[in-house]
């Protein structure tokens, strides 16, 4: 019955990552937990790099930095 | 002051529909515990079906399933 | 399928006011739009009065104040 | 390490609005709590105005009304 | 830099079962997505049985039924 | 009209540090953004160092470590 929530910067996930995501989850529950995957939820939000921040900085600014 | 978030799939809820559950949960709240329907805010989230998963699938695959 | 979340302050709820809250969430997504109510997700987060702000006050202190 | 969500309607804020927002909430958590904020994470969430309500009613429906 | 959240009923999962699921789900976003495990952010809320609903009904009355 | 949610670990925030918290948040999204404060919800989140992971880790297991 566990309800997951994933968020992830919008960056082009593809349909199947997201799947990959969905059932690796679930399995993870199942496996760790014994719980039912039948009624094991799980939704992704993807988030604009302008509304989300890490550090201080929106991830759109911090993408455009050379990588030390 | 209670915060309600509903989370469906986005499948066409149209604005009535949203009014309505709007309202039925503001309502629900000030029924059952008494609570100020001023200050009660409602958010729906509409998740992308490639985003739900259920069973361990994406909500986008088991549309297309045959029902038993 | 839907995923619902109530947040509300701790203040004593009852068992069988969270069976209502429960029950009438369930019931409006079935109503207004048909959901399934076998995969329907409620959960009620009691928040402790500290930690709850409204108008950039704690509840806690609020409830101090008389009512005008 | 917090993490922060803001949840807004979508009324048009701007890329700087939401990098002020990013940055102030840091600086309150490492100012408040001491906390670090290399690992705080703030996302901003941005909602339909139908998707919003407040005292049973939607934003969208409220913004029409004539102030008082 | 992604953030996941797992809701799970509170019925003693061991400060062990935890760490399994926080490191599985860190491993599954590097291992699918390529994130930073470093930024990976995992919380995990343990909701009372009363708290929770499915079907309508509170979880700690569905544990009390004989299973078919 | 805004809802705040902020994640921290339980690790002692005295009363007077949360109402830094809603306080500073709410005057933020009035300044920033010009919202109103009277409706301008936060709740703060305490959770577990057992439930909090980041790098794939607990943070009670993290604590526990000296600083480089």
């Amino acid at each position: 019955m566990p309800y997951v929530n994933i968020k992830i910067t919008k960056e082009g996930a593809t349909k199947e990552q997201k799947a990959e995501l969905i059932e690796g989850v679930t399995n993870l529950l199942v496996n760790v937990l014994g719980k039912n995957p039948a009624t094991t939820v799980v939704t992704i939000d993807e988030v604009d790099m302008d509304n989300w921040g890490i550090g201080g900085q929106q991830v759109s600014e911090l993408r455009k930095k050379p990588k030390p």
